[in-house]
């Protein structure tokens, strides 16, 4: 884990300080500015960004606990590829490149060009058993650390984590359960759009998974494999492997934000490489967001997931990152500070 | 005064329903496109982007209402005409075009380049007597207006109006308490830092300055003479002038908005071509935002004014036009939709 560079932020909050304007009136830019610092180390920081999306299906899907079929994941992987789908043209918006990862997507999608294959297969049903066997979510962890890997090689200073895959609120919802202890059916949400007697089959569900697996797994990693899934995984591995190649990443929504929270249980010193992207109006997603510590950047009622509440924020990252680097001093611009 | 388009906005609204997405699943961007569509009348809209910055110097700064020198207006009205001031910085990163407008800063600036002059002297000091007079609100109203107008014919789709003026939250805060009935005292915020012993004079003032107005005034724009200013006066006419070309116009903070709230009260068919870009802390900010029902884009703790928080609001309307133009639709992609 790379340590957040703390004179690096220290001496970012000096220049903020120097800037034309009152001490403090940029608000959050200037905290971003700051935040940015930190993780890349460097006073001048640039905002070189990638989303990475991971996309898997689940076989509690089956117990109805989301509104479309699973069919759609395979076909929304399809779409991301395409161009099509929201997180492709947002990250085209956010000048990010986008990296699709297949993490048991059902169908077989390997015709999809240039998605990486993860090698696993749709995670089982968390009712009934663990959602991934030991050896995948090893492979599911390895394949997001090198993912993060390959964008520090390439350059990249912040990473987005995405995620498709129908049924995934449903797992992340148990992990958020397990991790703030909170009770587990006043976290359910209606996710993409379940109906009232689609989210008291999902609490049912919910409540089932975690009474069943969360006092018997063993840490974080064996939450992971009972109550998590294929992109959850390789999730929570990109955000541990930003901390490893000293990366800044941006938290999604739900499923993201629980995949980040069992990637700080593992390496409590990732901690302040995260920043909350967004706020979603899922009840689980406040609740890791509170036991993380993080305020979302945006607050735009966005539940979609995808990565797409995250890509939004990078516009504002940008913001924060241009005024930092563009603006002058107040010696500079020969602007008379605050009266005495 | 150009109304909204109606068709255009049901047509937008269609489409996002259409869009590969659960329905309102990007939240508030969805929100935008169709507000977008209604101020363009496309349902394809373009955010063709451009902030005007009014700057003026107030009468009312010699009473202490500031923590800033009044030498610092002109200097500022420099740094934005020399690329580096925040509204220069962020305006670039939001591909906007920036206009400048001397409406009234002291010290006669007229050698920096490309600044447009309004023809104005600084207001007066408002506890004493009217800022403006009669012929000074027309002339900047006009100002305002007509560089609408040459918005619209150079093809800007969406205006911000931004200010710089040492002590101009003071005026802006009194137009707040006049238009929204609320006790003035409890308006007062800090402006760009002021001390406890400042806030205290400045809420004496703002106090003073509506009971000997207030009451007095004729209509919208007596008030706007009365207590508001030049920088306040030419945005009143410029938020004014995006409605009679049929623009969209952006709010920023506590100056812009009570500017154009004023606006609103001449012409009440102007306010669905209004979008608050940003909450800043000002209390009087939120009285108005709440007088004109607007909800704010973000809510970054911005306080700084020059247009800034609502230029940083462009980027994040940019992310909802390119996911309105550019994402597929269900059909297009080949998505299965909702179970029934």
């Amino acid at each position: 884990m790379v340590p957040v560079d703390e004179a690096a932020r220290a001496a970012a909050r000096a220049r903020q300080g120097e800037l034309v304007k009152p001490p403090g009136a940029l608000g959050r830019l200037e905290d971003l500015a700051v935040w940015l610092a930190g993780v890349t180390g460097s006073v001048w920081p640039v905002v070189r960004a990638r989303v990475v999306v991971a996309a898997a299906d689940h076989g509690v899907a089956a117990r109805g606990v989301s509104a479309y079929p699973p069919s759609v994941t395979a076909q929304m992987l399809r779409t991301f590829a395409a161009g099509g789908a929201a997180v492709s043209v947002l990250a085209r918006e956010a000048r990010a490149d986008l990296v699709l990862v297949d993490a048991g997507v059902a169908g077989d999608p390997t015709d999809v060009d240039g998605v990486v294959a993860a090698g696993l297969r749709p995670s089982r049903d968390l009712t009934v058993e663990p959602a991934l066997s030991v050896g995948e979510v090893a492979t599911a962890v390895d394949c997001g650390r090198d993912l993060a890997g390959a964008a520090a090689a390439d350059g990249v200073t912040v990473l987005v984590g995405g995620e498709m895959g129908i049924g995934n609120t449903t797992p992340a919802t148990c992990l958020a359960a397990a991790l703030t202890g909170r009770d587990a059916a006043s976290l359910v949400g209606p996710g993409a759009g379940l109906d009232a007697a689609g989210l008291e089959r999902k609490r049912a569900v919910v409540a089932e998974a975690v009474a069943r697996h969360a006092a018997a797994a063993r840490g974080p990693l064996g939450l992971l494999r009972r109550l998590g899934g294929g992109e959850l995984a390789v999730l929570c591995g990109l955000a541990l492997g930003a901390g490893e190649h000293g990366l800044g990443y941006v938290c999604d929504g739900l499923i993201a934000t629980a995949a980040a929270a069992v990637a700080c249980e593992v390496e409590p010193d990732l901690r302040p490489r995260l920043l909350a992207g967004h706020r979603s109006p899922e009840p689980a997603h406040d609740a890791l967001l509170e036991h993380l510590g993080l305020e979302p950047v945006l607050d735009l009622g966005m539940r979609l997931g995808e990565g797409s509440g995250a890509t939004v924020a990078l516009a504002v990252l940008r913001m924060a990152a241009a005024a930092h680097d563009g603006m002058a001093t107040f010696a500079e611009a020969g602007v008379a500070g605050a009266a005495p």
